[in-house]
């Protein structure tokens, strides 16, 4: 059995260290030679080769070249399908998306060019301005008035939004079997410091039609693996879809808890094997470390309050995320309060500063 | 964070895969540019260098170089210490070991040569013959009268003991810190044919004294990491221990069901980390996989029962442990029920047949 990944990030290496007790030929595809993911998989140097190569081939970021995806696709062994990798190619297509599943999103209009985003941004009072394409991690976005020089001169076409006052944001992590089973893990609810992840915690409620909304994409074109898809609980009340992950997700590294991970469940729905269902802990939390280097980090005490993930980066740069740290406990309240001492032990007096960095950068 | 390990089976492979996720550079000294645990550690090619360039060193068998084990202990980096590896060059020095701590174990004798041996056995009855070095899995040991043919003309010592009429066989993994702290796993059950460990489950009861005789043996030396301790209970009652494992242990692979694998522990202690209590499940079961290429092995029937874990060795020889499957079920009777399953798919009717070979070769 081999499996191509599209991506060699730390999505692919935590695939990969869960694919290791299985015969899984383990190959991946990155252009960048220091990609994480070599840690552990085989280096596939031709990606249109790989393809041809492989039994399965699938992806752990949105940015792969789509002509190597929509190769693997015509030859029947692209999961999830390709569609879904096409829409999040431009938020505006995914934003059409949504709307034509009548899933409610953000309300959003297209501009073309920045002159017109300022007009539909002042028009909205607060906003957000989103480059379409190849943001993550909060790259890409401006708020509007107050960073408005960030997206000043671009000629493209836009995203504006308006700016949601939230009450909380959670995600709904699912995966799905070529079967058609599909099986959600617990929802959880996630805190980020300018537009970057920086923890969370599960499980935590999450409304029925939350769920329904998933299911609508993941039926759209027969979704198969692991999908995530972020929500936002506005405080006036609406449950808004703010966008869909077509891959595993750093909402679910928690999952690494369980017997049955998002990663391993991801590989058992593209290789055509049943999805196996978590023995879940009471409660768990996720802390991401972002931007420091391992010689910073004390090991040993967070290891004494979770478990460490390094993703082995070559290069500790501000916002980067370098590893988390998942905690295990008996109620949410214990597993928030031992997040936030991970919180202090990682950024000590420096948190937030070292986090919270001009984004759109 | 460097650790060289000694040995590069299976054993050293499943410890790569519970350090992957930590800042280590786990590096494998062996002297079979085949061995499993390349395919996730770092090759050592001069034994010595290695020792030099390590922060701590371990191993995953007892019959390593023991002149580099030797300089490790030297050096200070070697974990557990070495008296413990010296006791297993032997199975005389090992059963002189038990004696001095006056452990029971299996009444027995040294002969000088073959006829000693005969002649000391043929005082004995029914009896077992022990080649004393470099046997593993039954390899080197020969019932007395059936498999007297096996070690005649052996010129060198043999340990010759009791063949014991055995109600159960079962073993404790513990796992000690550099603290002194002394955490056992749940005492598994372990099911043997024709010398080879085929299946296991957990937990079973042990006797008081069963982990009396491991704290013996573990404070000797004050040791650090896991060790496991293989027991028989006798027909009539007595509780001899039959040998120590100062390493991770087949009996103890159902613990990468849980959170702290002994595994995983035995790294913690190794680099002075606090030991780890696991969340357990209710039972587990454990079923090796014996002399099976992979591509006979049925892996979607098995994932639907456990979890498999693949060694990825050169070759499938008759006898070899090629890879195991963990079970975790509600109860000890339920784990036993997959387990016997998961038997008949690997090994169909062919079982016993595939595992039973004359053992001595
Ligand atoms: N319209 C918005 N109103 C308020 N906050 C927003 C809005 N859009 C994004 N954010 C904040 O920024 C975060 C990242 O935005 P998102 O669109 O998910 O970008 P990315 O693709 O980089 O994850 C969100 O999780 C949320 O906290
Ligand atoms: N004296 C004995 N009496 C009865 N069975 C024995 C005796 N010695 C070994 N065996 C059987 O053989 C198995 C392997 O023996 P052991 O000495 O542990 O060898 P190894 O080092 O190869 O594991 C034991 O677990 C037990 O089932
Ligand atoms: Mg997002
Ligand atoms: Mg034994």
């Amino acid at each position: 059995m081999r499996l191509l990944v599209l991506g060699g990030g730390q999505l692919a290496l935590m695939m990969c260290w869960e694919a290791s007790r299985l015969p899984i030929d383990f190959v991946v595809y990155d252009p960048d030679s220091s990609a994480p993911a070599f840690r552990c998989g085989r280096r596939a140097v031709d990606p249109f080769a790989a393809v041809e190569e492989a039994d399965v081939v699938t992806f752990e970021f949105e940015n792969v070249d789509v002509e190597v995806a929509r190769y693997a696709e015509r030859l029947g062994k692209l999961k999830p399908p390709l569609g879904y990798l096409l829409v999040k190619k431009s938020r505006l297509e995914e934003r059409a998306f949504f709307d034509s599943l009548k899933i409610p999103t953000v309300p959003w209009r297209r501009a073309r060019g920045w002159e017109e985003a300022v007009r539909i941004a002042e028009g909205m009072g607060r906003a957000v301005v989103k480059i379409p394409a190849g943001g993550y991690d909060g790259k890409g976005q401006f708020i509007y008035p107050r960073e408005a020089a960030g997206f000043r001169g671009y000629g493209g076409d836009l995203l504006v939004e308006e700016y949601v006052d939230i009450r909380r944001e959670f995600s709904l992590v699912a995966v799905r079997g070529e079967d058609g089973d599909v099986y959600f893990y617990p929802p959880a609810e996630n805190f980020y410091v300018d537009g970057i992840l920086v923890w969370n915690y599960a499980p935590t409620k999450a409304p029925e039609e939350a769920y329904e909304y998933v299911h609508r994409l993941v039926e759209r074109w027969r979704y198969v693996g692991t999908v995530a898809v972020e929500f936002f609980e506005a405080r006036d009340g609406r449950i808004l879809v703010n966008e869909i992950a077509p891959r595993v997700h750093n909402t679910g590294h928690w999952t690494l808890e369980t017997d049955a991970s998002q990663f391993e469940n991801h590989l058992r729905a593209v290789f055509g094997m049943r999805i196996r269902r978590p023995r879940l802990p009471p409660a768990v939390a996720m802390v991401n470390i972002l931007g420091l280097s391992f010689e910073r980090l004390p090991l040993g005490e967070l290891e004494a309050l979770g478990r460490v993930y390094w993703y082995f980066k070559a290069e500790a740069r501000p916002r980067r995320k370098m590893g988390h740290v998942n905690i295990v406990a008996g109620s949410v309240e214990e597993a928030a309060a031992k997040a936030r001492r991970v919180l202090s032990l990682i950024y000590g007096r420096e948190f937030p500063k070292l986090v919270m960095r001009p984004r759109g950068g």
